[in-house]
């Protein structure tokens, strides 16, 4: 137990450089007793002693003890001097003291030589200057008040313009005091999940394909979901009011959809069956969670306006800024009916605990300014076309593969001959592209009856995307 | 049913104006739809008609017909012309239109004229121009690949400076696979108490006098929050390993605690207490959740090291941007245990959902180029003066009233004698004075023995100080 400490100051391995010497003193000392060099009870020489040892003023050394001693790394007792304080057992493992061994880095992922993966837009088009163009006025306009706790619905000024451009753009029923913002689409299913469970919903229903991810929050909130059958004219929604369909579906008290855009088929939901959405939440008393992911994208016609026109109270709205702009910036909202503004509110919390308000007001300037319509214009553009290259590519080295579903979104699908999928993947891994099949994003109940490829034509940088192209090509049958 | 078609034109009062016409007639359209003005199974006019009725050219009719057909809105068969779509009963409430009536403001808190709540620093002098200059720095360096779905721990350029910060400025043992960032304090505890709720733990033990909010969060997360005695040297600690506290103190598997300075009632916990706390975790296998809310500032010696230090495997670090920046940008951090990190980073969830990376980065790199450090000692001083400017005014008007606690922070407590609380309270709001009493911060549990105020002093801008410390002197005794 006693150490030697004649030998003290030596053992500290000081650098006696620089500045800060207290702290470097306080430094050694929490190193040499966390790793047990110092025992418990040890008692520490004496202010004057070490600091004649270290060749430090004598007020260094004692200051460091006072400070470890209301740290509670150090004892003082009035005759019995400074010594190390004990520790119940068991004793800690050693660490490994911070200054000595290097940081170990991070692991990363390994890259992908071509990414084709779905579900990230053209990061490299990230707006940069006239984001913090937005941001720079935002910031240096903002009311003092914006910096403080926010309301947990979101910054007014941006719900106001965000009510404007949804009713403009998506056909959406907007009105500010409905608008909830959220940290993306992710948080805004959280929200919706917990206040459907806590009005005692069991079941969500969700469409027969999709991201597992989503239907895992549910599961994560308590909730069942169930899926809806699908033919080849999209998802079957009436089976929602069939009660021959049985099951957790009939129970349903809500369903998940992406009717602009099916994700990840590609198809957009029928006129008959979004009427069939709406008409089964109306007479059930159901809601219809609209993921309207990527409805800004369409490249044949102008984008078919939101289901949730048809009826506000009925359909809660989920929009994002993931796809539009970027999934880093983490900005969504919801438009909800009124009789769940209270509860998603109080379940996000008593005050705006999730999104920065900077970043809100820059968005609201973003959008209000024009800028985000200007953006969503060029990558409109740029997508349509590498959609276009796509269909040209695969038209032209693999006749037997079909591009399914419409010209819209992020993403295309490319529908194999039966069977294929499976080996169609094994050479794309074996060629360094990274690529999903459909049969990914089966809902687990569903059986197999697609064979697929799903293909984000705008994840790659320009630089990287006819490279991409190229590889898929070679990988198709 | 059948409304008379031959003065639709005119009903639709259309404003034909502007380079927006087709998208004016389908919102006029929908509105109509909506309102009930155009009942379910009503026969449009042609588009033919229609465009000569309001002077259009006949394709924008035809358009604005297909558009609502494909949102659902309307229906086109052979030989039956375009109708609205019948809906489901019950017919939904009459929607007010969104051009005709106004949007309401939202509602507002009032203000009141001096406000003196604890909990926010000074909102004025958040450093716009320096983190405007750390955000475009780190927005115009970011790799593309930050603009995407990153890692759920947060960013490796924050977690590295971060941990070289924390370990330099609060004695943290930070290391960069130990941080996990979240946003702000209150996300953090959130993510702490679901996981301790996973590990089966059912208390987590609170302090006598503490924010209800996050008791409240605790118990939102299904856990018992048995609260700790206190006495005049702060909260015993010590309680947690007495069998005879009994109750559910005793199966306590965590402890929430403000140790570099208690919030509210402002002490700094003692040396032996530090210790017993770490000793109790150590022995009962729980876990000490140390909220550094405001340690970085103390006015009238160094601030003493977190209490992390002392065992980084049974310490949950948590700390926050809130108070040394703004609450606004809901940045905060955790440095955990390693035995808890997996976990955490699971609840957090399978990607960066929660903060936007440009705060990341330009928080990083606000840290890393020192601006943060000249904040904190520029707030430090402003902060400091305002405390000494409380002290001098207490002193000199109300000799009954004792400020206590230590000099630290962003609020002091001001002792009253027994009895007055609700009576300052009561004149403090007849005067415009917006400022809370210890009680309020009382557990349930926990037996009144306290009066005081608990006075922010550091909420008001430099404008308004004066006056609120003018009006606070004015009630009381």
């Amino acid at each position: 137990m006693a150490n030697e400490w004649a030998t003290f100051g030596a053992d500290l391995h000081l650098e006696l450089r620089g500045p800060r010497l207290r702290a470097g003193l306080m430094d050694a000392l929490r190193e040499a007793v966390r790793s047990g060099r110092l025992e418990a009870g040890t008692r520490l020489p004496s202010s004057r002693s070490l600091a004649a040892d270290l060749g430090m003023a004598r007020n260094t050394v004692a200051d460091a003890y006072a400070e470890l001693v209301a740290e509670g790394w150090l004892t003082a007792r009035q005759g019995s001097g400074t010594r190390v304080a004990r520790r119940a057992d068991p004793r800690p493992a050693a660490w490994p003291a911070l200054a000595a061994s290097p940081v170990p880095a991070l692991p990363r992922p390994a890259r992908p030589a071509h990414d084709l993966k779905a579900g990230t837009p053209d990061l490299a088009s990230f707006p940069r200057a006239e984001w913090l163009k937005a941001y720079r006025r935002a910031l240096m306009t903002a009311p003092n008040e914006a910096f403080g706790y926010g309301d947990a619905r979101g910054r007014p000024e941006l719900r106001a313009v965000l009510a404007e451009y949804l009713a403009r753009a998506r056909g959406v029923y907007a009105r500010p005091e409905r608008i909830v913002i959220c940290a993306g689409f992710v948080h805004g299913l959280m929200l919706i999940g917990e206040v459907l469970r806590n009005r005692g919903v069991r079941d969500v229903a969700v469409e027969s394909y999709g991201l597992g991810l989503h239907a895992g929050l549910l599961t994560g909130a308590g909730l069942g979901t169930p899926a809806l059958p699908f033919d080849e004219r999209g998802t079957r929604v009436e089976a929602l009011s069939e009660p021959a369909e049985g099951g957790s579906l009939a129970t349903a008290g809500a369903v998940l959809m992406t009717p602009a855009h099916q994700f990840p088929l590609g198809g957009a939901l029928p006129p008959d069956r979004r009427a069939a959405a709406v008409d089964w939440a109306r007479a059930s008393g159901g809601f219809v969670l609209e993921d309207d992911y990527d409805g800004e994208f369409r490249y044949d016609r102008q984008p078919v306006g939101a289901l949730q026109g048809l009826d506000p109270e009925r359909v809660v709205y989920l929009g994002t800024a993931s796809k539009s702009l970027a999934p880093g910036l983490r900005i969504g909202w919801m438009v909800l009916p009124e009789s769940l503004v209270g509860e998603v509110v109080a379940a996000k919390g008593a005050a705006e605990w999730a999104t920065g308000t900077p970043d809100q007001l820059a968005f609201a300037e973003f959008l209000g300014s024009g800028a985000y319509d200007r953006h969503v214009r060029a990558m409109r553009l740029r997508y349509r076309r590498r959609r276009d290259q796509l269909v040209a590519a695969v038209a032209a080295h693999s006749p037997e593969t079909r591009v399914s579903g419409i010209a819209a979104g992020l993403h295309a699908v490319l529908a194999l001959p039966p069977g294929t999928e499976q080996a169609v993947l094994r050479a794309a891994a074996w060629n360094g592209l990274a690529v999903q099949g459909v049969n990914q994003f089966r809902r687990p109940t569903v059986p197999a009856t697609l064979d697929g490829l799903v293909v984000g034509y705008a994840t790659p940088p320009d630089s990287a995307w006819q490279g991409a192209l190229r590889t898929l090509c070679r990988v198709l049958p």
